[in-house]
């Protein structure tokens, strides 16, 4: 006999088993839906882009991570793994934006790679599920865009989250006040951090890399994490920044939507934001950090095409939302490692027609239901549910089916009640509830 | 200004845009949802996975259409993106069945990489989308695998399909009967080109491969295509090979499913089948091939455990599928690029919060909703609806917000009716209908 081949997952890299994939589906299928009742349209993009699209985005360091692919046979020109989806829909828009017209709204979800040291919750291939609107300056695609990351939380039927805004344009704006405008990317890269590190590290950090006085890094600092209602600090920009637009716009959004924190403090590391910018946390869990974020950008493609493209945007962070889901025991994950409810037993190969009939049955009424393959011991059987999670047995042997009755039996509470086979669909409903 | 990017995908790889995404989601979440009826439960797998895994499962030759994937930091081990979800189910399964249990019944979906010579309909990069019944050998199994696909194409709503059915165990007693069992893998690569190439370049092609006489290449052919209904057919194989197990469980399927062909002329390539086998074609569009086949196999992981693993299962080719539903301008392809039925138009900025308050209600209603960012002229909204294939127009101006009604438009048939805010839900749904 040859030898085995170990079957392993490579570093950094995972498999899914049904009882974190049922929920897991279950996200991305609330995405898609809600994406899509606000008129977002699904696209894909290939895994491999040409490396010339790929790289150079972020610097050397960001080109480190993106994996190399080529053929056996030696293509002509190197490929690499997306990294991400903007740079994928960015060269898709260039591609594809004259055919499509504007505005143009898309959603796509995949997997992207990033060839990073694999540590705790943190791996080389993870999910992204990201939502777009382009060819639009639009303040009603930035309220749109919160609408649609509220109405996404609601339906993820998680009790207690919180929308931070914010606006680059205002952050701009009040270094520009302080005099210190030249030196935003920088001070806004620390600012970022200041949920994780604090103030007096921001501070210092500030100081080494912005080149700003102690006294000017706490004035920043002040003025991020100004307190209030949202219409006092509303008050305070307006008074500060009469002029400016970014005011504007966070004032409209905040009249129409309700609920969410204007967050002075919200910075975003990405350097293309311009306008709104905004994070998402479960007020539970908040070390987990931001589970949505997103903003407004002035122009998505300028590396591939003339065409100015503003827009603004979303990314749901879905493996970082599903370890929190598991953190909080969120409904959704029952631990169950079937989809279907109910699992008809199986006494004897001689009744498998019968079976197939029942469940027929039960999948017509919208049921997602198992027939156990083998006629193997009752026992095994139940033990297979168990295990399995189903929640409904279905029992039928000679005798039931010779008298036109079934054995329904909650598998929960372990109680059965004999019925005929014509009531057996609203007592496997019942038993459901 | 630094030059351009060419924002192109790389040969043999292809965007997709919402026009064909829309109905692409829609064959996948039919999958989905018919796979999960039966109680089969996903699982997802790595693109990547280490070169031992991957390679010398189907000798140089496939090798070679492996992509070899490396980090940019020169990872210790080298990787290769999968090929087929066959290879990383059988590697999945020898490293968790143990935690997860037998009977295990799982879907899969998701790309595959093959760095073959692209061509007409034939891309580097595609979609698989496969599920399987591993650790039982039972027959009921086999039968369930038919239903699947059978509920499977009356769920994408293809009013003509057949499934034909046959099985290796009965291909085998009849090569053996002919004292030829020794040729049998020649001998079935062969036959399986019978539809594409015809009679008699098949029985060349015997004579020169598997070395049999043109009378005996003739023998094959004659059995494989023995004329009768499935019963005839049946009643034959009884009385040439009265032990054979393969007729015994056909037998029993076709008493359980009807409307299914066996057909002893389908062979399958692959060598690793061993029971039933079977393919899916379209009556209206037989030249595509079959879109859905499958079969049982011994022993799904002996290259990763000693663990045996029987299972039988099936995959469907989702994009020759949907460039099959092109063809036959299945009522699915709209053409319509938005997911959302019904268009809110924008007269005024002033107005937006009044145009999300309508577009809640519909969404709340179960309709999928766009409002129009920007307050163009309203030809140009028109203009928008009729390229992205909204079918209403929800349109709301000063005058008819102050009085409490909304004009709705029929889109396609151009007429319109000023309705009661209150009523409006209906008058929508009814256009829609």
């Amino acid at each position: 006999m040859s030898r085995l081949i170990e079957p392993r997952t490579m570093s950094g890299f995972r498999d899914y088993s049904p009882a974190v994939m049922i929920p897991r589906e279950r996200i991305l299928q609330t995405a898609r839906d809600v994406y899509r009742s606000f008129g977002f349209a699904p696209i894909d993009t290939p895994a491999c882009e040409s490396l010339d699209v790929l790289l150079g985005k972020g610097g050397d360091e960001s080109d480190k991570l993106v994996y190399r692919v080529r053929g056996a046979k030696q293509e002509k020109e190197e490929m690499g793994l997306r990294f991400d989806l903007t740079v994928p829909f960015a060269r898709f828009a260039a591609k594809n934006i004259n055919e499509l017209g504007t505005p143009f709204k898309r959603y796509a979800m995949g997997p992207v790679w990033r060839g990073e040291r694999p540590g705790q919750g943190r791996y080389r291939e993870f999910w992204q599920c990201d939502f777009d609107t382009i060819g639009t300056t639009s303040n009603a695609s930035d309220i749109e865009t919160i609408l649609v990351v509220n109405e996404l939380f609601t339906k993820l039927e998680i009790p207690r989250f919180e929308i931070r805004v914010n606006s680059r344009a205002i952050l701009n704006g009040l270094l520009q006040s302080l005099g210190i405008a030249d030196r935003a990317a920088a001070l806004l890269r620390s600012l970022d951090k200041l949920a994780k590190i604090g103030r007096e590290k921001v501070i210092e950090e500030m100081v080494a890399e912005a080149n700003l006085s102690a006294e000017q890094a706490g004035q920043v600092l002040d003025l991020a994490t100004m307190a209030g209602t949202n219409s006092e600090i509303l008050d305070q920009l307006q008074s500060r920044l009469p002029e400016n637009d970014g005011v504007r716009r966070l004032r409209e959004l905040l009249a129409i939507v309700p609920g969410i924190s204007l967050d002075l403090s919200i910075a975003r590391g990405l350097e293309y934001y311009t306008g709104i910018i905004f994070e998402t946390f479960l007020l539970d869990l908040p070390t987990i950090g931001s589970v949505c974020s997103g903003g407004r950008y002035d122009n998505l493609a300028s590396l591939y095409t003339k065409q100015v493209l503003p827009g603004v945007g979303g990314s749901l962070g879905v493996d970082r939302l599903l370890a929190a889901m598991e953190e909080l025991k969120h409904p959704w994950l029952t631990g169950a490692s079937s989809p279907a409810q109910v699992l008809v037993f199986n006494l004897g190969a001689e009744h498998l027609g019968e079976y197939q009939k029942l469940a027929k049955t039960l999948r017509d009424a919208g049921l997602a239901v198992e027939v156990f393959p083998d006629a193997k011991k009752l026992g095994q059987q139940f033990q297979y549910a168990e295990k399995r999670g189903h929640r409904v047995g279905v029992i039928a042997g000679e005798q039931e089916i010779a008298s036109g009755t079934v054995k329904v039996k909650d598998l929960t509470k372990k109680e059965e009640a004999t019925v005929p086979v014509v009531d057996f669909i609203a007592t496997v409903k019942r038993v459901l509830q």
